[in-house]
């Protein structure tokens, strides 16, 4: 058995900036996920000029310091394969290129916008074998419930529903992965992790760029669909299921889809005390987006997860571009001991910094018996060895996949359930008439999210750095 | 009502190296306890010699920049008396001088050898309102059960038991004080604070010093008197005590009580298994220590306290001369969640670093699922703004005399109850038969105090910087 990673979109952005950079990386520490890498693409390249374009991508991006000679190494297994992946009859070519190749077992790589996965699956029909494969896709996975649905009805319909492993990046972050492992395995917090213990739970992921080069791909999109479906619901799962019986693939996903089961439903009537959505100042006018848009660029939610273990605790997502801060981190907020005394507080910063820290209370220092507060900090992206040695999102998961670990990728019950919650949301705030608020850039959003949580008595806890 | 604060033994290094900088520095920051402060001693000085003399001292010891001016200040509430205070009929010349200063109210420190307190405590009584005074002693109170039975039945015929105030002086360090709140203020440690969820603790002390000037002292005295029957008994009682009703003197005094008398009786026969006795290589050279001294420098002790909340949970006690480390902490180990996984570990650094840091569980970063240990830290002696402010130990206890409040100082009936713990371990391993180990300069101690632990499948936490 010959194996292939075919990627088709080949010399788009994804592909230079992350695929190879981290294909490099996994070449240079001997971790290749295929005997051959097939590049495919519409642009006139031969596999010689192709490898000498990427070399300035691969030299950048590298997470390990770029070295010729691995580099050399590295693309012996590459093949740039041109042709037009919309035209089926070019996989008939294709097919006969994989026979001469000897390649006989297939990961295919869809690096590519959602609307052509259904034509290279077709296209893929020609091909040997191709049915046997894996296939990774690239998010968005549609852009609706009712979009999602028919992307997956066709893709089922050709790959086996197990192999298909739907890419979402944040899963392959360090600290996410890590939120079960410190979950389970300390007793300190394993025993406190819920409603007894716990006032209430902050997902946070605050960019301070504006929409940049994504404008077209974003304002048709938004905040909700491109984080909070997909990324922040995995983490908040990941955040609240039960400890699966075993941490199987299966076992991780059956509790996850459990939370996302148990999210309280909504109606228009309370969803001005669920969702603030909003849009930054200045956003109509950048360049591809529509002058009336309405598409949010900031999301913040409250929502409740009907459970033994959760029971009244809320769970408060938010995200949004042009913000003051950068950073993703989910923050613990325990119940205060006694009025008056300040709650402990867990964050696990997700990035850019990667690390946990516990506020907690201690005597003031000096003479008196005053209470104030302290912050035990664990910083893992601080240690140079960890940085160097901390594979990328995307080592991680193209490894994960080769090893067929499902637990890492999004699985189709999950989005739908994401989906059908996020449309019951975007439904319900529609219905209400709620207005989309506007932000100045480099603020933490709009005030309307302050109140979300200032009617519960709370606040978005910030860390000061 | 003038008050002034009478030093018994004002020319001793004590005074010279802790008391007068303390007060200098408490005089710097407006917080003198008392107006006057008279000083005596038997040598040869006037007021202004001896502040003089006193200059020196202050500047190398003061933990604030010394400054002329605030020392000039300082020194204005300074009086020294020359008197031998073994005679009684000085006293009365004493009391005249008490009279012309106009001095109504005192504290006196007893800042001299235990066996001069009853002389002393004989001779105020021909000082008029002395009995009605505070008086504050050094360690050690007594050398035995019954030494100090007889001490603090003189010190108690002439003061009242309330107003005598037994220094300890490690209940004036910033940590010890510090773990009532740490304990009772953060949910995250108070409820799993018992046997349950805590395998075993383990106060530590070491030394890497040898006896240096005191080995006459030293030679008559030992680690167990020295260090564990005071310092590491209270420290004992900290961690372990139950939450006080209220955190007032006489709450916390019983709770502390509480412990040292749930303490599990010793017997011969079992003394192997709880105490290790130890002597340093070399220590029988030492100037002032007898050559043929059985005097331990190390002790390692297991006890248990038979209540509710601990039972089973051993507590590891040592301290020594002579190790390869400096380092005063406790250190919390709770259960393993599984076989297999490392348990969470808490510790409270009390010298000369002073902070918490906790040892937990994390995936092991990179990709892969397999546990590994980090450490979230708090050092709170790290911050130059907390060790320029945070007060030395003898301020703040000499403050706390001042305010009247009794709750860091030593309570007769903890004495009294340390003391018969330690005199029956004492005399358990003396009719045990057992031997006084010895253990090389620069080592962790004997084996035989890894061996108490390795019993219970347990082992001595050491911290690496």
């Amino acid at each position: 058995m010959k194996q292939a990673l075919t990627i088709f979109g080949g010399t788009g952005d994804l592909t230079f900036r992350k695929l190879l950079p981290a294909l490099y990386n996994m070449s240079a520490s001997g971790k290749l996920p295929a005997e051959r890498i097939i590049i495919i693409g519409r642009r006139d390249y031969t596999t010689q000029t192709y490898c000498e374009a990427a070399r300035e991508w691969v030299r950048r991006f590298s997470r390990i310091v770029f070295r010729e000679e691995a580099y050399r190494q590295f693309i012996q297994g590459i093949r740039y394969y041109q042709m037009d992946f919309t035209q089926e009859a070019a996989y008939d070519a294709l097919d006969d290129f994989y026979q001469e190749s000897r390649i006989d077992a297939h990961i295919f790589y869809f690096a590519v916008a959602p609307r052509f996965f259904p034509v290279i699956a077709q296209g893929l029909g020609r091909v040997t074998g191709a049915e046997q494969g894996k296939v990774i896709l690239e998010k968005p996975f549609g852009e609706s419930l009712k979009a999602a649905e028919e992307l997956n009805d066709k893709l089922e319909a050709f790959f086996d529903p197990e192999s298909i492993y739907r890419i979402d990046h944040y899963l392959g972050k360090e600290m996410i992965r890590n939120i079960q492992t410190i979950r389970f395995t300390n007793p300190i917090f394993k025993n406190i992790w819920n409603a007894d213990y716990i006032d209430y739970i902050q997902i946070s992921a605050m960019e301070n760029v504006g929409v940049e080069t994504r404008a077209g791909y974003y304002d048709t999109s938004g905040a909700m669909k491109d984080m909070v479906q997909n990324h922040l619901f995995q983490i908040l799962s990941i955040v609240a299921m039960e400890r699966p019986q075993d941490l199987s693939p299966e076992g991780m996903h059956e509790e996850q889809i459990r939370v996302l089961k148990a999210l309280r439903p909504v109606s228009p009537e309370q969803i001005g005390s669920q969702l603030v959505l909003a849009q930054y100042e200045g956003y109509r006018q950048e360049p591809g987006v529509s002058p009336h848009s309405v598409t949010e660029t900031y999301a913040a939610l409250k929502v409740f997860i009907d459970n033994e273990r959760w029971k009244g605790t809320p769970f408060y997502i938010r995200t949004g571009k042009k913000l003051g801060r950068r950073e993703m981190e989910v923050t613990i907020v325990f119940k205060r001991p006694e009025p008056g005394i300040e709650p402990d507080i867990l964050v696990v910063k997700i990035q850019p910094e990667e690390g946990v820290h516990l506020q907690f209370n201690i005597k003031k220092p000096g003479d008196t018996d005053e209470i104030s507060q302290a912050k035990m900090d664990f910083c893992q992206s601080c240690s140079l060895e960890n940085r160097i040695n901390t594979p990328e999102a995307y080592e991680r998961l193209l490894g994960a996949c080769l090893r067929g670990e499902r637990s890492w990728f999004s699985q189709w019950d999950q989005i739908e359930t994401s989906w059908n919650y996020i449309d019951q949301l975007r439904s319900a705030y529609r219905q209400a008439g709620n207005p989309i608020y506007v932000y100045p850039s480099g603020s933490n959003g709009p005030e309307a999210a302050d109140e979300l949580l200032e009617a519960e008595g709370h606040q978005w806890i910030v860390e000061e750095p």
